[in-house]
């Protein structure tokens, strides 16, 4: 890597971990992956430390460290709320990094890293509003409104699996949020009497009639929270990621129409809605965006 | 007035205009009201040229004109969208004002002046994540993230009556979107079998066990509707104002209550859900508000 000032991007996953050294251009140098100690928050964050050291050259090439984390970034405190990895108490892991390594550290949420990546060089390049929505084990959206990261009073915005779309309350929504419950991985998987999405996913592709019926179900639930995002945001784009959309087509095609029986008309209209470019270095593209741009 | 750098501020509504001189304080001087000469957008843009000229103490005394629009405002073309006055076509209010009076006109859509006017002096002074939820005939909802107007790709952001919420679909959510086929006034209206929405808000008052049945049942879909905005925005308050708004308590303390039902825990409890304090001045101050902005 010839640029003196890149910067180490890390993406802290639920299970596992990706590092990269990246240069100012996006260019992904070294390239680590990792399943994440997550015995306990100290373990975790050593090995940030180990893997960013193993990742930089040297520490004078390194202009920062970029984080995106699976939870909740609290900025005032630099705290990270990740439930999948830590349990419910947070994590001072700004101070904690901060006190380990001799550059600066930028963390974020996957989302707003997701986001981030996907507007620096991917499908949303150059866009000044875009939505990121992630479906997976679980459902969140990463925002960008006049150029900027939306991120909330706290840090928390972006939380649409939590969209109320059906009043015939069920008790698991207060678990995870009713568009959540609905909508997300495992809401196919219940569905279909599967053990996982993917293999519903998998026997549509082989025409399953009943694995077909379930993604159209699903993804009318997709479609309503989709037009949601498209009626408050009259976003440029949306970007789908996560799991789930691996699906494809198979789940695009039936979202784009179905967007448009909800969505306010003109918003519908001027909106794109189209899949990850960046994939799964969506995370790690935009941890160094994060670190490109404040760490400077 | 003793400010020589006044605005000329006027809230063009569907029935109705105000229009006032207001200082870069805010302070409120000459005031008129006036029923909406709206047999043609020609007629229209006659009035507010001299509504204007009437307001303003002389043209060198008024800085410029803030203008909200029942409808979209693009300002790409200048041109406002305003079914309610002017049918479907769009208008091109700013050149036609432009080439009429010798100040500069500033004109945004009226749910962005809510926001900007309870911003600036009312119920959510200083705020930098603020959404004025907007109940009357029709819902809409103006937004403020990082301390700026979100306006969105096309200027429809916070087209909020749209959101869908029940999949049991319904023709009318084709016309008016889901959330304001069941929560705005009309809706109340129908429910009750009256004849409007303030009837029923009355009757309520009086303790009519129908009447406050209907309430409570919008209320639920209100509730709905606030709750994805908290989700999505995580702002530190939402506004309510609007027509159906003056039902008070009558609907604030179960929206409290229900917002909690289905919106992320985290931010429901950092988001205040307050009345607006401007009351019917509210886009008249952020029409001022828009003009002392742009118009230095």
């Amino acid at each position: 890597m010839s640029d003196a000032a890149g910067v180490v991007a890390i993406d802290l996953g639920g299970t596992k971990l990706a590092a990269a050294l990246v240069d100012s251009h996006g260019t992904i140098g070294a390239k680590l992956k990792l399943p994440v100690e997550k015995e306990s928050p100290l373990k975790s964050i050593q090995q940030i430390c180990e893997v960013a050291a193993r990742i930089a050259p040297s520490w004078e090439q390194v202009r920062a460290i970029g984080l995106a984390v699976p939870g909740i970034y609290f900025a005032e405190t630099g705290n990270v709320w990740a439930p999948n990895l830590w349990g419910w108490d947070q994590v001072p892991l700004r101070d904690a990094l901060a006190s380990r390594v001799p550059v600066p550290v930028v963390i974020d949420s996957d989302r707003a890293a997701y986001v981030l990546g996907e507007q620096w060089l991917g499908a949303a390049r150059g866009l000044s509003e875009v939505v990121f929505l992630a479906v997976g084990t679980g459902i969140g959206a990463g925002i960008i409104t006049n150029g900027q990261l939306c991120r909330g009073a706290g840090g928390i915005a972006g939380a649409v699996g939590w969209f109320a779309l059906d009043p015939r309350k069920k008790p698991i929504y207060k678990q995870t949020g009713c568009f959540e419950a609905e909508a997300a991985g495992p809401a196919v998987a219940r569905r279909a009497g599967a053990s996982t999405a993917e293999a519903v996913v998998e026997a549509a592709r082989r025409n399953d009639q009943q694995a077909c019926r379930v993604l159209e179900e699903t993804a009318a639930w997709l479609a309503m929270g989709l037009a949601n995002i498209v009626s408050i945001l009259n976003p440029q784009m949306i970007v789908l990621g996560g799991g789930l959309m691996q699906a494809g087509d198979l789940l695009l095609e039936p979202l784009r129409r179905e967007m448009f029986e909800w969505a306010q008309p003109l918003a519908a209209r001027q909106v794109r809605i189209e899949m990850t470019q960046l994939g799964e270095d969506a995370g790690l593209l935009g941890a160094a965006r994060l670190a490109l741009l404040k760490g400077t």
